[in-house]
């Protein structure tokens, strides 16, 4: 038996299947190497099946040691740890306090997206997804465990988390969520017995992220609800909280997103957002990354089990926050492209790319999202006699936002080039070294303590300056390239110190890079 | 002898010349009607001469003396005041607090525009300069009675406002400004001792504005100096505002703007200013509107002598800085349209319009400006041997920032088209009622106690929504037009109530007006 470094490895045992397996039985499992020695609570997965899963750090041999209540003895065994395979670099870290690397020290950006719910779409329409993540540069994105009820979201999901009956569809007429949110409802369901196959679905949507090095930011809770699932006891989210936690832990390429807009999911207090973190920490030996997301009211994301800001907002202010916390910032929720009546999703593509640079250079990570409804959608979405607001048949509308399929837009092609650039700085990731009344000017945050950098990224944002009035250092030669991070072009313009006056197009959106000659 | 209301009237006497006329003589009016009783300084006017100016506000029979040291006995007799002629609403005040109306109670909608030192150009720009507003919709312009030097504005002005001698011409090498700035230079000037000629051009160009109904935003003082004006002793400043005003107070369309980015006068404290502006109150006996502009630091609004906010900055701020200092919002300065390195100078035509509508919407009143180098100035200005940011031959760069001439841009075509919506808003201006997750709703401030408004203005600033989804008043019929903010047009979209959708056709710039229809 062998896995690789940061692979999974998943011990199946039959057990008991009578009664409430979830609640009656347990099963736990210890995983020992010659650096690790990882105790871990296994699941029960459905028909008699209980199972532990195991995520090793280190390579070589190990021995494991599965146990349960209802095991007369202790199941134990050897395995082996492999390297590591191309491609897998591990779980995604902090690192420099303000960026982050996988486990092996492989620098990661971050170039996310959101999908809320491509996960609980048809196979067809999930394949489509998955297709289109291949042709991005996008390496994370959010998506939630539970299914989503909002304006364009009214079908039912493939599956629901629990056993039980939901309440039937029903037609949003208008940005009412909040009648249904947190409510009694007709749904009917035994919060202490999920269903498997809901979860072995999502295990199945992050396992081929991980293949196509997608990182999956996993909405553990959100307000966006006619089920019930948000309004569940402190028991049944105790529950969930466990048995989510416990499920996927093992797979590397889980984050924790505690909520989407955790504030609008108002029955919540800041006791029980920190009770389930405490739960996570207990339950997730890996440490994986943790963030948890607001509309209007900003979590304290100076809290010590908060690894990172998950924010929404204008990326103007990701250096602030930087500031304020002391971590990364990662922009997930900065406006979408698209053309809805709402400004969080109707944004240009010029702009939404523009506020991708704006968050990078201001030392943050930027986060993508399209809402574009086709002219179809939009000749049912606009009936002033039904104020139909979405549709719930299986024609209904398809955005890349809630329920991925393709990309129609522009930004997303831009993602790509601009992690190129990421990639190409020196360091494990960029800081704002100063505004310039409005220029932004980056710098190499490893270069920090340095007065003079090896590099500078000049981002002149929506300006349309002819020509650039650049102040280097007058002792440094550096290659000079212009970047038009619209067209995603560089065009060398020479080596040049101290005070100098660059040619440009005159177009918006341009950046300069100056780069340390080598000599 | 008879003037029109709001006119003015110049009463000349004869007087010595010999020694300082300016600080040795002195001579004053009285201008007594059966509404008003007004006594004002007179000034020297060079040549001997000595004028006393007044401007009535009532009509009817007026009886005038005029007094001086060096008169043996008063001068006295009467006049006549007609009726406004066509044209003429008389001097600008605030209006419902936050608003300006004439003082024949029509409103005024500010649409101002920054040409610094149009006047300190040739005979031939200024009247080109003249032409060009001629064919805008703008209604108010700022420029300075000193003048100025930065970057692209090296050359000599037509006439200094003092007897002396300047240092000479001098490159601008740098953004630096601040190397000649409030010091010692190689001017000369007897700052007791005017040059009136150069005053009485400047009220030739204030009397060109008037005669086409432009507002003469007057800046009394600003950093921008090489000659010495802006660090001046507390005497010859007193001296200076003393004249200044007493000579431009009668022509009704002068506004007081004590400085252009008064921060930046280090030398002035506080109360210096304030000193200013307890001279102003004195020697105005006409209440002209006053204001003092920033550039990083705001000075304190609230300070009872100041009529409005004089705005640098983004409009967004514009219905915050309302609240706080419960005064008119001018927006005089967002950044320019133009192709300049820096920020402030380099905005799309697109995004200064986008400002426009946006100072608009928030009540606030939106300033223009220009900044474009043309190809053959870019040729020189970008020349990293010489490090020359502007010329001092005559032929050097023409921007509509500074010098005036003409437009070279496309937002200021969009001005006359915002301030015709202003003009058709019911009331005497209007109020932001909403800012509903970005998208503006503007509402008649004279509405707003009101639970229904008769008016809306939806603005969808840079957004590019396919439909718009509006919550209006179901018990009130609506006559809706669709406004292309960017292409001027209005298009009607019928009659609408309570919550509706409207096609809109997925551009930027987009806004909705509603109007009460009337039954």
């Amino acid at each position: 038996m062998q896995t690789e470094k940061w692979g999974m490895l998943e011990l199946s045992v039959e057990g008991p299947k009578e009664g409430n397996p979830f609640l009656e039985h347990w099963v736990k499992g210890r995983f020992t190497g010659a650096d690790e020695d990882v105790t871990v609570d296994g699941f029960y997965d459905g028909d008699g099946v209980y199972k532990v899963r195991f995520m090793p750090s280190f390579e070589g041999g190990y021995r494991y040691c599965v146990q349960g209540d209802f095991l007369a003895e202790e199941m134990t065994g050897e395995f082996t740890v492999t390297p590591a395979q191309e491609g897998n670099h591990g779980p995604v870290r902090v690192a420099e306090q303000y960026h982050f690397a996988y486990a092996d020290g492989t620098s990661h950006y971050s170039v996310g997206t959101t999908c809320y719910v491509w996960n609980h779409q048809s196979d067809e329409r999930i394949a489509e997804t998955l297709k289109t993540l291949e042709e991005t540069g996008i390496n994370k994105i959010r998506f939630c465990v539970f299914p989503k009820h909002y304006n364009y979201n009214l079908r039912e999901p493939r599956s629901y988390p629990y056993e039980g009956t939901p309440m039937g569809s029903s037609v949003l007429t208008e940005m009412n969520f909040h009648e249904y949110n947190e409510k009694e409802n007709g749904s009917r369901w035994d919060y202490f017995r999920f269903c498997p196959e809901h979860f072995r679905h999502i295990e199945y949507c992050i396992l081929e992220l991980q293949k196509r090095g997608i990182e999956a930011d996993l909405i553990m809770m959100h307000p966006y609800d006619r089920w019930g699932f948000s309004s569940m006891t402190k028991e049944a989210d105790a529950f969930y909280w466990s048995y989510a936690v416990t499920r996927f832990a093992a797979f590397r390429n889980v984050w924790w997103s505690f909520a989407n807009e955790y504030d609008l999911l108002s029955r919540k207090t800041e006791e029980d957002w920190e009770g389930y973190a405490k739960l996570v920490m207990e339950k997730d030996p890996y440490n994986h990354l943790r963030s948890i997301h607001h509309c209007f009211r900003m979590y304290d994301h100076s809290r010590p089990w908060i690894t990172h800001c998950s924010i929404q907002g204008n990326p103007a202010t990701a250096n602030a926050l930087r500031e304020k916390f002391g971590k990364p910032v990662v922009m997930d929720e900065m406006r979408y492209e698209g053309n809805l009546p709402y400004p969080w999703g109707n944004a240009t593509a010029k702009e939404m790319t523009r506020r991708f640079w704006d968050a990078a250079c201001r030392g943050g990570y930027p986060g993508h999202g399209e809402t574009f409804l086709s002219p179809a959608d939009l000749g049912r979405v606009v009936n002033p006699e039904s104020g139909e607001c979405g549709s719930q048949d299986a024609g209904g509308p398809v955005l890349w936002w809630s329920h991925g399929g393709k990309l129609h837009g522009e930004s997303w092609k831009r993602l790509g080039f601009l992690r190129q650039i990421m990639e190409e700085t020196p360091g494990g990731g960029l800081m704002l070294e100063k505004d310039l009344y409005g220029i932004l000017i980056a710098v190499p945050e490893a270069e920090k303590e340095l007065a003079v950098k090896s590099y500078y990224l000049y981002y002149f944002d929506d300006a349309q300056p002819a020509y650039a009035d650049i102040a280097a250092d007058p002792d440094t030669e550096y290659e000079v390239d212009i970047i038009d991070t619209w067209n995603m072009t560089v065009t060398p313009a020479g080596t040049h110190r101290g005070r100098f006056f660059l040619d440009l197009p005159g177009n918006q959106y341009m950046a300069v890079r100056l780069k340390r000659k080598v000599l």
